[in-house]
């Protein structure tokens, strides 16, 4: 295997066979493939794409190159979620626990934000005391007596993945399908699961801006995924705007619990029916996938059921407490950390809520300590914002838009400004976009 | 300076400024940019190219990367040549002494071969003591007062250059116009040359291998070389067959030795007319650019004048004593090493010969022993084959048509095998390639 050769075949656009992919992903591991060899491939990757076989075949390599959970000895089917990632998308922690309060075992390897999308694992850690890392006997032991467990990847889950991830995080091959592909599924597949559900995020606020360019991703996804033997939908969902009515790690596990316990917000000012929406939607899928229930609104109704009669949060609880989390935090959500300077931004003129530019909103949590700019930065989970308006509502002048918890030396000047921007008031009301945008099967 | 949104800039097609070049080549000195991303970068422009001024900017930032050697104080012209490289491509052994000869200063740094295409410094090492590495002070003395000097690269000239194509040579990057034009250019600016003349190789021997991507090549080395101020002219030359009658480190010294000291071949069975009359274009190229004569005409009569005088001859003496060479190498040919066996490959039927692959013959002549597959390995002078018969000549079977010097364990079989394999015998005259292509100013 000479990795020049294969860097310069998939330069000329010219498919690369599984075992050059393989001893090129083996190379990089072992040494005989250097950095900037991976890296010059990468940026050929970009540029002349992968076929599904290539994809299929990158995906397997990654897989290989560490350890493949084995889950066969828990019963029930495994059906797992994962999102591209978007502004308040805190769908994990509710989906987790309602789809195993269904009957599914839901096995969450879940990732940390960076840069404008936030993560699951930072949101969980605003709990005091929640552990992300377990040991693969604490993880199998959880996921057989509750039926869900949220974690974060160990060493040994495609070691390949971090390698690679690093190097295209500072060389602009983030932004490239089949690399999206192998490293979402190469980590599915370790993580132990037989079914997959793809939440596609698609508008201002997420990775794949069109619908054109999130169907082309689902479907790379999903293609590779099944060539795998992995069973796998995907289903797009609007990111025009935050999900649900917070932004922020600690306001959305709070909002995330109310959901939970009460199947709706508690304050009036406050909504977060998308955010129930999507979730019921997503969990209807993954009980159809897992075989569980016949179709998609007899999903649905299960769903709804173990939603409002208190199954789920149960399971959140029990979820929370075996992963180390205090529990206090969970029961009394207002002892959850809070960043102490509440700004408040209030509409300047009468109309509706037009636009909002996600991605920006998304940027301001960043920027004022919610998330990352590099992997090695630390996160304040007691930051982010409030949505009391959302896209299509109507305000007046002095209507409180949004309330930010901010970092005691924190600009609400500044702030103010930086929100005005980014939330458009139109004198007319623009129809809203779809929620759930297509399903792809 | 962020590295990665200047690699994203150029990967996606847009033009890069003076000064994110110059960060990005600085950067890659003081470690401010990984060797990752250059090579991500150089994929990236391997795919979107460089404009002129972004060349130019490159060939700067390079140059400035080392020292840049002043040849003020010498008198008279400066003027070198640089090709693109072929086989049996002995030209600058012969014409700096005759450029010299003529009146020009002529300061040549030049580079050892590397896959099919050899080096003019490994040439002159076949020359028992000939030192290549010189101190600038040496350097200087010699070109004040011989006329020429041929030298290698020191550490201190365009380190960039070194860092980038040793990341180049294994990353799928080196075929690329704005990166060649680069590497060429900042080191000839280096050695402190006034003009330059371009001897762009073209044919199945050489890189580029249509006269289109010659011409391009040409014209991106012109435009870039004006913009930083040097005298710059590209002469086509044909790369369809190998110069001269000879490939190999000393087989080409004698063929050189030869031409300066008779102004022909000795042997009746051998021609180095090809060779002569590149030489003498690319000189009365050189002696127009600089300035010492009107026109093409007047150079050319000059440079058939300095050759037949004997005065190259003597300069090409001088200049081997004053770099340690010993001179019985030269004034007696024969005392070159030369490989032990000596293997005929015959004309094995009637015909005139119509193809010669270059190529493969250079790679031949690597395989032998006479060139490196990578930078580190070493070199064995006495290879190498001698032509009798080249394109357009008849042929009946039995003629000699190579004569191959290789060494004691060589396989006589394999190597007839491989050059019939590689020089094709037709029915009918085919039309001979044009020697001097074009002529781009």
């Amino acid at each position: 295997m000479n990795p020049s050769e294969i860097i310069q075949k998939k330069r000329d656009g010219h498919e690369l066979s599984t075992h050059e992919i393989d001893s090129f992903i083996h190379g990089l591991q072992n040494g005989n493939v250097a950095d900037y060899q991976a890296s010059a491939w990468l940026m050929a990757i970009y540029f002349q794409g992968m076929s599904p076989a290539e994809t299929a075949a990158l995906t397997e390599s990654m897989l290989n190159s560490g350890k493949r959970i084995d889950l066969s000895d828990i019963p029930g089917p495994k059906v797992d979620k994962h999102s591209t990632g978007g502004v308040g998308d805190k769908v994990s922690l509710i989906l987790a626990p309602l789809a195993a309060a269904c009957g599914l075992v839901v096995p969450m390897m879940a990732g940390r934000g960076l840069g404008h999308s936030g993560g699951t694992l930072d949101k969980l850690e605003a709990i005091s005391g929640f552990r992300v890392n377990l040991s693969e006997a604490e993880y199998k032991r959880i996921l057989k007596e509750i039926g869900c467990a949220i974690i974060g990847q160990s060493k040994d889950i495609v070691p390949a993945d971090k390698k690679l991830y690093a190097i295209r995080d500072v060389t602009g091959t983030v932004e490239c399908i089949p690399l999206i592909v192998g490293s979402i599924l190469s980590k599915k597949l370790a993580e132990g699961t037989e079914g997959l559900i793809l939440d596609v995020k698609v508008g201002n606020g997420a990775f794949m801006q069109t619908k054109t360019q999130a169907r082309q991703l689902a479907q790379a996804l999903i293609r590779v995924a099944r060539k795998t033997g992995m069973n796998c939908r995907a289903v797009l969902t609007d990111m025009n705007q935050p999900l649900g009515y917070s932004a922020g790690n600690s306001l959305e596990v709070i909002e995330s619990i109310e959901l939970l316990q009460y199947g709706k917000c508690k304050r009036p000012d406050l909504s977060c029916t998308d955010l129930k929406e999507v979730t019921l939607h997503l969990c209807a899928r993954m009980l159809e996938t897992g075989g569980l229930v016949k179709n998609l609104t007899e999903g649905r109704k299960r769903a709804q059921e173990k939603l409002a009669d208190g199954t789920a949060w149960k399971i959140f609880q029990e979820m929370v407490s075996a992963q180390g989390g205090d529990l206090k935090n969970i029961l009394e959500p207002e002892t959850l950390p809070l960043a102490p300077q509440k700004i408040e931004f209030r509409a300047p003129k009468r109309g509706f809520i037009s636009k909002m530019e996600t991605t920006g909103i998304g940027q301001l949590v960043l920027e004022m300590g919610g998330g990352r700019k590099k992997s090695s930065d630390t996160i304040d989970h007691g930051v982010g914002l409030l949505f009391h308006k959302k896209l299509g509502a109507s305000v007046r002048p002095g209507d409180l838009v949004v309330t930010a918890y901010a970092k005691e030396d924190a600009n609400s000047e500044e702030l103010i400004a930086s929100l005005s921007q980014k939330i458009s008031i139109s004198q007319t009301r623009k129809p809203l976009p779809k929620l759930i945008v297509d399903t792809i099967e």
